[in-house]
């Protein structure tokens, strides 16, 4: 009994994805469809393939299909991977290479052929359903197209994180998730090398993005000089404490933790940290402890 | 294993869709269900009618099961039919029509009783899901209720599509999807025949549905007087692309395609073309080739 | 083939619905697993509650996992109960209970442990679903954790719902649906008992919650007097029908009926009854016949 899991953009209020699990159920009628979600942004290729990443390593081996495909129809390739923990299926724009690695990285890549005659924009019903479908059945790799070399596959850009010299932590927004919790680019060890570990308190501030990498914290006359920064449009500032649950701060009140992916989330007890901040992903923070920024 | 799909306007924050999941595995232990959508907008039969049709053909044959019943407790007819394709039950009020004649046409059908003492006001959980569930599980269509005459059964009206003696297709909006594309009730081979294929340049407007089926183009006088819709009240005129796929024009910009279900549509590259064109189900657009209509 | 029922309030736009199935099929491949929803509001455990009663009842006997926890990873109890018509694991915050006393009533508990290391954000994935799973897999309740008595429990309060000396019936709003349908707590017997039957016609209004248990009837002098209520801060009165089902009165009409789930409540036919009576769960109304009130 093979999983197939199954991420896309297409919503819900459509029959897109039932077309899909009823392409996968003809050729292989015991497969299992675990969908990951279908509430993808439309063409969120980024925050599509965050999700993917975080999920896979609690699925069940098999093969993992995921379409969020802007450029369906297009010279974009259509891909299948295989990884030592499992296949993937889906369009070559950066979507399935995060999993992927995760699951061991790619072994081997192939191209799928579009039919002729296929309709070009429906490929998750045409294509890589039909592409799954034959994996989850034990069709080899080779055998659905093309060798392709993985070293041509298109990455997304990798996510702004890092320790600055003067003890500051900088990172990006990767993710907001349902409950408004802001997952931040930073693995939990950048955040421990940081110093941040509860009990502390810290200060959060929002860097301008167009501010570049070297935003300094208010007021930090050294770290500024230390940095070349000193004219960031440094805007918001925040203090709240470092946590390990929602609830190690009160309600309504900011918490730094380490999230169940591994990485600095800043959560709202009882809230939504995103509404509270006013930030959304891409947006680039930075965070020091209290004491250290003065 | 016999597949059940299911689709509903239940929404998916109650309980409502599992405890009819709930009834289907309690008789049919192996049956697999598969979910189009329960996002139908509360009592939109044709919607949910133009959403089955368009799936079906993609699904395993099984039971198909699809509950918009604003007519719930009434003297409305609860119906079981067979099909060539495959079952379907749900309400007599057009829901199933159209997929029951892309399934091969009603051969048989049934009417579903309602036992004394079953609640008025959800017979999804009490009278299709029980239904739809003996019929997964191998009884016989004659075995569920008495036969009626499917030449009785409800129709919803056609939606209104012609290619005008003077070239300009007519065509109500059948449906808007997740991304805001907007489907045409013109089947492609009409678009075809219109002369409407890439890399033609169209016109596009709207007509006042009240305006009949006689719009003429915006200083089409030859048209109009063809017609003699010299008045209609014409509203907003935009001029497009045909192309194959979204990704045919530049984000933003307009494309006239034929969708994977065979259906003119409208779309916006990473965009909602429904928001674009401020247009929603039953309006009424017409579209003509740059040049034919001057 | 066991079932296992899942109900969160996760959402669907994040992999975490499918983080727990994923650890659920990888423990059990051969689990069935019913969605009941996934969309309870952050953190409302009353009305997780509520659907989770009003569905077991039509699910197969099996393990019923729900999750609303705003507590995670505090010193609030892992729970996995043990019913007569089945098992049930989650938090001990109340959650549960009314579906296992549904269920028969709980038989056995155990508090789950929290093994070392776990992160404290998501015990969904990280202790309630391997519990679950555990469970669908065969394993005994007592394996899963140290017994705890029952009477321990965490309770959510009883809903406000009676009938007084003078025939009003008070009862809060106990449930809004996706439909707009109002749920009152008070049983179906209870609306009975206060005559309320079709055709009668009622007479409905707002006690505002202050005011407590003994809102009078806008202009009810006896009624007054006899609960000393005289001053109660009264706000919308309607008038309305008794019906079996939402098409018992015209499009745009109130109708007061027992719906599928046994309890009084309000429809509006073809319409969001809710939103025209502008009233939340937790809001209190009253209700008696017209002509009982005068």
């Amino acid at each position: 009994m093979t999983c197939v899991s199954f991420l896309t953009d297409y919503g819900l209020a459509d029959g897109f994805v039932a077309a899909c699990h009823g392409v996968i159920l003809r050729t292989v009628p015991t497969a299992r469809i675990i969908d990951i979600t279908h509430l993808v942004p439309p063409g969120d290729v980024r925050r599509a393939a965050t999700v993917l990443v975080q999920t896979v390593g609690s699925l069940p081996r098999g093969v993992h299909l995921a379409v969020v495909d802007p450029g369906v129809g297009t010279a974009r390739r259509a891909v299948a991977l295989r990884a030592a923990g499992g296949d993937l299926v889906g369009p070559d724009n950066g979507l399935l290479i995060a999993a992927a690695e995760r699951l061991g990285g790619v072994q081997a890549a192939v191209t799928l052929p579009v039919p002729a005659g296929t309709p070009a924009t429906f490929h998750g019903r045409d294509v890589f359903a039909p592409a799954a479908a034959e994996l989850a059945g034990g069709t080899e790799l080779a055998a659905l197209g093309a060798p392709l070399d993985p070293a041509t596959l298109v990455r997304l850009p990798v996510p702004h994180a890092r320790l600055r010299p003067d003890g500051v932590l900088e990172a990006e927004v990767l993710l907001v998730d349902t409950f408004g919790n802001v997952q931040l680019a930073a693995a939990g060890p950048l955040l421990a090398d940081a110093g941040l570990r509860p009990p502390a308190r810290v200060r959060l501030w929002a860097v301008v993005p167009d501010a570049g990498r070297s935003g300094g914290a208010p007021g930090d006359e050294a770290g500024d000089e230390a940095e070349g920064a000193g004219t960031d449009p440094v805007t918001r500032v925040t203090e709240l404490a470092v946590g390990v649950t929602f609830a190690s701060v009160q309600p309504g009140e900011l918490v730094l933790y380490v999230d169940a992916a591994g990485m600095a989330a800043l959560a709202v007890r009882d809230g939504d940290a995103a509404r509270a901040l006013a930030v959304a992903p891409a947006d680039r923070l930075a965070i020091c402890r209290v004491g250290d920024d003065a």
